[in-house]
């Protein structure tokens, strides 16, 4: 995928660095490249719901997040990224040690960046797809700071 | 709507102190009756944003889990619901004292409910609506607590 | 809500006039004003599935382009819009005569306009919701008619 | 991905014969295999909307009805299967000679079916991923016929 930012990878981070909840959630940057990234979260009582698994919540916040991270890759330096709307699927109970999330870009754009990421809940080394979610972001100038629309 | 269960009101209590992650956040239930639920939560730094705004991520796990608390109002006494799938749009900046949200059941269902989420930001007294959540519920035997499909 | 475009009757109506596949399906416009659309839909055995009710695309179809159609009042004379994504929730089984669906804007904008079309189903003169619908459009110019992204 | 009904042919089959809309549209089955299906459609001007394109109806109604396809692959032979919802991402403006369309199963479950679409457009023998679709469908019993909720 085309990168129009070399330092994209500050981009990247600094969304981890700025985003107090993903911080608070426990939501950690792994790695990123061109059109993806990926991110950890180690499982805690916090996390649960009351059936015992990781809260859809939890999914949402970090796969809206690292789908997000993934579409900074392919912004210019003077652009940043809001989401407009996103969809999860939740396919199976997400139980485990830690979960790991993939970002990639499924369609970039000047005004509209369109990501998916799969979340995968690691039990015992094996891992599981459990969510999965498409998410629209809207291309902002970084002056305006306005909203997505 | 129909009431099912005349002690829904406990099933909804019973959500939302089960739900560790919820309560983490700081969605407190304000009010329910049949088919909907209001919560409530106070904002503090730790939900924002790299933009100052309330993340999509508290926003989502607020509107998620008080639509699925109204449908926990026209469920059968045996039964809970799990989300399926939820969309979230993001309409404007979430900035404010406080979120105020409200669930409403649109299709209830022996199989499936069909719930809605508006979130409103409070700022100067003023609401403002900020995101509008939809989710696909699946019924499911308390005995069960198996996954959502 | 706020019209930019005080013929914006002229668009609704073009938006039909050019939709070969819309009209093809026989959606039909009722009427429009300031931030709603509403259209109609006489039942045929070509519209139908397997088993008996109006197909998921008919539905589908007529819902995204009324929601659309809304949009149409709320943008100005040298703009258009283009679907970037939709969500159509299938309710009930769609039976009967006729399908009567009103869109809405939830939240017009300068990029995306997000609306929203509610179908009915009409048998012997009752009305029965039977889908939902919620659209993220994107703003283009005229002289552009680029794709949304 | 397992297969409980040896026969899934005929079913797969079974959908397209028995789908008045999908055939009035144009949309041919091409093959199908355990937890997939692929389709095809020739363009022609009356699935064409304002500016040229194939009408999101059009790509909505194949998605939709490939994915669906797809799921019945892998239910049992007194099973069939309803969409609940589905979200589309239209991502480029489908134009050429015709659209092509692969459904794949995301999650097969008893009671829920989670399934993926993909639709490109082939313009002088050059393949685009013009639209990707996510569906929810819900399992019932043959005897039952009865709407997904």
């Amino acid at each position: 995928m085309d990168v129009m930012n070399p330092d994209y990878m500050d981009a990247v981070r600094e969304t981890f660095r700025r985003a107090h909840f993903t911080e608070e959630v426990g939501v950690r940057l792994v790695d990123a490249g061109p059109g993806w990234c990926e991110t950890e979260l180690i499982i805690d009582e916090r996390h649960q719901q009351q059936n015992g698994c990781v809260h859809a919540g939890v999914q949402a916040t970090m796969a809206d997040h690292t789908a997000g991270a993934a579409g900074f890759t392919v912004i210019g330096a003077d652009e940043w990224l809001l989401s407009s709307e996103f969809k999860i699927n939740l396919l199976r109970p997400a139980q485990g040690e830690r979960l790991r999330c993939r970002g990639q870009v499924l369609k970039p754009g000047r005004r509209l960046v369109i990501s998916e990421a799969e979340v995968y809940a690691v039990r015992d080394g094996m891992e599981k797809l459990v969510s999965k979610l498409g998410v629209t972001l809207a291309v902002l100038k970084v002056t305006g700071r306005e909203s997505a629309s």
